[in-house]
């Protein structure tokens, strides 16, 4: 198609770049400004961190094509075509007559930009908690470029020495590891009771934060913020929670974005339930004329069908495509969103996709679980790493409803498999038949997702019965009477185990010939390192008779309460 | 189910011991053997290449489970309560009274066992090709741990310096790093013209002989072995091709292998048309009562639809779950394979599944190919590493036929991808919807793959056209006039450039005002670094009113020529 068609996008960070950028490929005459009031655009915002912890040297890299060319406004107009206005503040639309009315930031003066479709891709804003001394000087956020120079100048040149972190987010723990290299003392206040909890179950969150107490990062978790307290002059000095008081000559507010949605509420368009704007599959708001895509809109959550806000880089490059191919007549559909996220944090990856565990069960489901850690690797090979996966499995479908995948090992390639699997609508169990790429430099021959959808499967088939961590800490708790049967062997009992008057030792291989210290009658909880022992320990009971028997799924690496070591 | 049903399971390396283990999982009370030919049982076959390398010190390590317990029969009958007979070599199968006739190799004591249910888990034998002096002291194959012991021993305490390697396929290469690594000088002669030929395309093959020069291999392609020269005392001198004569005080034979299938080619089994054992999708032989897995079976190719010969431990991993689950009366179904293979080559990956170009060519279907190399992290990250993804689509189906992912790179998350994508069904467009998971330390916002799944999509919407780097050098040898716009900076030109009069330089940033340089009559084909650049040239130009230009896939650095450095 080639016509005239007027486009005005507004906002120039990365749904709107993506867009303006793809809608003059499609359509080399139409007539596309971008309109950014800040003075940067097509950065990569979750470069930031990085930026921080100065594997990123220059902020203008964060600006720049793999080639190092900047994309400014000149490299949008000469490459692109594409007009960009920087410092342009949009005041208001005029959806009748298809004018946006904008000032320019410096000059104050008035502007006026017609348009046939126009773009809504304005982002998210950080949430400002409503406490105290959140204004101090030396309180800091961390979304733009410019907020993370200010950071970077009072770690630097300031010489700050202590922070604080508000939020155990993706944020929070990124910016903790990026800062740490720096020299920072650092301690994280987390409301919630582990770090990342929205998105991880405590088995997971557990490994982390034993992660960050190896690197020396406080972390104090289901702990409230109260106060920010003033040196006196104007200065952050200390952070005050419901325990106690930390001191600080710099916080770091990371608790989460909200939607921008000033101006779409001031243009009558629909706002979704989530508090972001409600765009339809094509990306169209409630004015068909007008798109939005990014940080600012609700998406579909492809597990449970309904709306939900997760702003995410890689979606908002996916909306802009989207975008661009609707506005230019290519009919163009986004489908939704896993809420996948990955992380690293120091040497231990975290990546999930999906619900969590709590989801799940809060969202009623019939679900099943499976944790199992295993190496990465062939255990042969010196560059084998631990990594644990659970899987969040719906009975009736028989369908990954989340998954977990998280240690210092590759995670990141099974968490793409979890997410491919769940995006084609595949059984759990279809994951143990692909053909995975095998060779001992990249993983096991029986690959650890393969052996996970292998444990699925025989639980959903009743092949195998298990407890998880969590559960069998709550029979301990509620006094029940049982043999936790550690079936390792005695050196590993020595280096590490449970303490517990339930645990009993019969190492796996001698199982057999001691079945006659294992009354029949009562329940027994066989497990080992990761529990493939433990499984094995349960399949020889159940075959001896024995019908109260269920392993421990994950093993004592999964434990996530005290051992003795 | 649980009752004292005979199982005999011939071979004790990889499917043999997994079907053994699962069934006495499955039914505690089946009485189990399995009756292994060589010493050692349940080995770690792919692991071999690791010990000659010294990355595995000790072969007992291939031999362990992840805790260190080394897999001896004792283990087998311990833990598993299977009886494990090594040493022991079977001569024939009465089929009609269900009676192994074996042999005892030390004793020679004969041995009768008999089966309700028989497994054939024989493996497969190395190709002995028929060269003059194959059979001289110092020429060896690489299939056992004996194999790898006699290698070790002549590369170690025999002090051989020299080896030529013949076969540049998965075993041939991942040798040759591991005996690098021991000091060796290596030679490779391949027949055919690049190595891996059967695997990959010769825009990959192109990166990874690269990266065996840089190693100080020596690649000889499309050379011929006609004869291994003895030095007069029975071993090994030298071993004369087509071309010459190359000096060796060792030599590996690794052209592959061939399924083993005297046994059942005796016992009167249907063999298929690859020349291995025929089962049905239950891992069931012609007949009912006997199974197979392994490498001695053929396997379904899910591309084809038909049977094809891909012997790998991953897949006798899986055969042997599936014949457990049959022989216990779980109806269970082994689908079949995609070919997939990883391999590390010093510091350059190469990973594959599917159809190559060329056996979608060969097979007749209409297809088109993708080629995009970019760096796997946002380019701003210290440690992002190029990485080229290939990928072979149906214009019929709109599905993945094929896909090769290479590079210094991470190639293992995103060949698993499209393992996944290809498994489910899915259509390579698919891919660009995936939500997957992206932070800078694993991956760009729009993943590789996603990006090679856009570009599909653009090319099955004919929104966008090119030639693949081979077309175009067919096109200059043939003497077509065109122009080879290379749109890269001047700096970039001068540090790399292709030669030919047909080059000319026009920087993209200039391309707008450079249209007067460029008849419209004439055809052009635009490029770049990776051809990003390459694309929107095309575009612009086509939205100029050229209608004559097709842009390079993969620009210069997938061009596998001459370059001008």
């Amino acid at each position: 198609m080639k016509n005239k068609h007027k486009v005005v996008v507004i906002g120039g960070v990365a749904c709107g770049p993506k867009a303006a950028a793809r809608i003059k490929r499609l359509n080399p005459e139409a007539d596309v400004t971008i309109l950014e009031k800040g003075e940067l655009i097509s950065y990569a915002g979750c470069g930031l961190p990085f930026y921080l912890s100065g594997e990123v040297e220059n902020h203008d890299e964060l600006m720049a094509t793999p080639t190092g060319v900047v994309r400014n406004p000149g490299f949008f107009k000469m490459v692109k075509d594409v007009k960009v206005k920087n410092k342009t503040l949009v005041k208001s639309v005029d959806r009748d007559n298809k004018i946006v009315h904008a000032v320019n930031t410096d000059t104050n003066e008035s502007l006026e930009f017609s348009y046939d479709s126009l773009v809504l891709a304005v982002g998210s804003n950080y949430f400002v908690p409503p406490i105290e001394g959140v204004d101090l000087k030396g309180v800091n956020f961390l979304q733009t470029v410019e907020d993370a120079m200010k950071i970077k100048d009072r770690s630097g040149p300031l010489n700050a020495k202590k922070i604080v972190i508000i939020g155990a987010g993706l944020i929070g723990l990124e910016a903790a590891e990026g800062l740490k290299k720096q020299g920072m003392e650092i301690t994280i206040i987390e409301r919630l009771d582990t770090a990342m909890e929205v998105l991880l179950d405590p088995e997971i969150a557990y490994h982390l934060h034993k992660e960050l107490a190896a690197n020396d990062i406080m972390l104090k978790v289901g702990e409230t913020v109260l106060k920010i307290n003033d040196d006196g002059s104007g200065n952050v000095k200390s952070v005050t929670t419901n325990t106690g008081e930390f001191s600080a000559d710099m916080v770091l507010v990371a608790v989460g974005v909200r939607p921008n949605i000033k101006l779409a509420k001031d243009m009558g368009l629909e706002i979704g339930k989530f508090g972001a704007i409600k765009v339809n599959k094509n990306m169209q708001t409630s004015d068909p004329d007008i798109y939005a895509g990014g940080d600012c809109v609700e998406n579909n959550n492809l597990i449970t069908g309904q709306p939900s806000y997760v702003p995410m880089g890689s979606t908002a490059n996916k909306h802009g495509r989207v975008i661009a191919d609707n506005i230019c007549g290519f009919a163009s559909e986004f489908k939704g969103v896993l809420g996948t996220a990955i992380c690293k944090v120091f040497n231990f990856n975290v990546s999930r996709t999906g619900l969590t565990e709590k989801a799940a069960k809060d969202g009623g489901y019939d679900y099943l679980t499976v944790l199992t850690p295993s190496p990465d690797k062939p255990h042969f090979m010196k560059d084998a790493k631990l990594i644990i996966i659970k899987f969040i499995v719906d009975r009736k479908t028989k369908k990954l409803l989340g998954a977990q995948v998280a240690g210092p090992g590759d995670v990141a390639k099974r968490i793409e498999v979890a997410v491919a699997n769940i995006a084609s609508g595949s059984l759990v169990t279809d994951i143990a038949h692909y053909d995975l790429a095998y060779a001992p430099p990249f993983s096991p021959a029986m690959d650890n997702i393969i052996t996970a959808a292998n444990i699925a499967e025989n639980k959903l088939n009743g092949l195998c019965n298990s407890y998880t961590p969590i559960e069998v800490k709550e029979k301990i708790e509620k006094g029940d009477d049982f043999i936790f049967l550690d079936v390792r062997a005695p050196q590993e009992y020595e280096q590490m185990r449970i303490e517990d008057p339930r645990v009993k030792l019969i190492p796996l291989g001698k199982l057999r010939s001691s079945l006659d210290e294992l009354p029949k009658d009562k329940e027994i909880i066989p497990f080992c390192k990761i529990s493939l022992r433990g499984y094995e320990a349960e399949r020889i009971l159940v075959g001896e008779g024995y019908s109260k028997v269920k392993f421990m799924d994950g093993g004592i690496v999964c434990w996530p309460y005290k051992k003795i070591a």
